[in-house]
């Protein structure tokens, strides 16, 4: 499958290292095609790997993944064009706000009774926004059984069916097991995943350990 | 011991009722001496239970439990009056707010950038308020081993680490393990503890099941 990556961070580079590893076409997307980061991504996956600007890579994938800072995440989606129109994005991004020290709190605008997952799918209605994988550290995200044998949780949400089945598949592939991964509904249900945050960044400040997932006990 | 327990609902009749079967006396507190959920649980619990206003209990007790509806926390502590000075508060309560529809959302202004344990130790400096037990359904809070043999995660954060280490020794006695407890530091971690409820609300609409907790794995 054809999938663009926005984002040139550590989650954007361990997202698309998986998915070439899984055999996908990756291109990695920024503000300028001669991104540093992005370059010497393309440059270090083969040739099934390539970056451009985020306009590129969205009319590039048939899949998008947002791997950017959730401050900037509208902005880096409006420069990507109409390229995004009919796609499923995947939304990993964080509405994180560092103005206040550390450690961050939840941007007011994209928290509580808001989030970033439902402020992208109201900025771009033409997209099938499916929110995942941003509640735990990007190494686990590829890679579940790096801990607890894989047993821990993945949240989804989104407001299309179809959209989140395929994004399942794609989670499966990065080693998630069904059971692991609760659909949560509609992409309202970003506003519990992304205020996971403020916990996750205190339990990482307490152990020391970023490596670390929470699992449901019933 | 001699326990306050402020607030007459679910939380604070199971509380009451395990610290009773612990041996201690408890004092019920609510707005009048003769409220009925605080007499049945005075009659219903022996003669160490006994139910009083709020400032009753909190002349009555050596330790207070706030476990009233987080949206009228601060005023139940100042009905409370002097009897709280110099005593430790166990913060059970969140700052649900239930006017914008259901899941409720947290209370703005106490939460993100500040939190219901924060503006009570805030309002009442004379005491030492210890944040402890809010992220569960109140049956695990006083039988953790209901599930996964106890093995799941309850946060503390408080200034005082004198006070902790006594909660810690109540905690102890309701079931939890000391690798099972997490020190956050600060009350200022509150920020974290209270921001579990946008996920928990959403885990139990998921699964409809209110009996689970969640586990770190690292």
């Amino acid at each position: 499958m054809k999938i663009a990556v926005l984002g040139t961070g550590m989650v954007g580079t361990t997202i698309g290292s998986k998915l070439v590893e899984l055999g996908h076409e990756v291109m990695i997307g920024s503000r300028t095609a001669t991104n540093e980061k992005a370059v010497e991504f393309a440059n270090s996956n083969g040739k099934i790997a390539s970056a451009g600007t985020f306009a590129d890579a969205a009319n590039f994938g048939e899949i998008i993944f947002n791997c950017t800072k959730g401050e900037i995440s509208i902005d880096v989606l409006k420069l990507a064009g109409n390229g995004i129109d009919g796609k499923i994005i995947v939304d990993i991004a964080n509405p994180l706000d560092f103005s206040q020290g550390m450690p961050p709190c939840l941007i007011p605008a994209l928290s509580n009774t808001n989030s970033l997952g439902e402020e992208i799918q109201k900025n771009f209605p033409r997209t099938r926004v499916v929110k995942t994988l941003n509640t735990m550290w990007c190494g686990l995200m590829v890679n579940p059984a790096m801990i607890g044998n894989g047993d821990h949780i993945n949240y989804i949400s989104g407001n299309d069916a179809e959209a989140k089945a395929t994004v399942k598949t794609l989670l499966n592939d990065f080693g998630w097991k069904n059971e692991n991964i609760l659909d949560l509904g509609d992409i309202t249900n970003a506003r519990g995943t992304e205020a996971t945050l403020p916990i996750w960044l205190r339990v990482w400040g307490a152990t020391n350990n970023g490596a670390f997932n929470f699992k449901i006990i019933s």
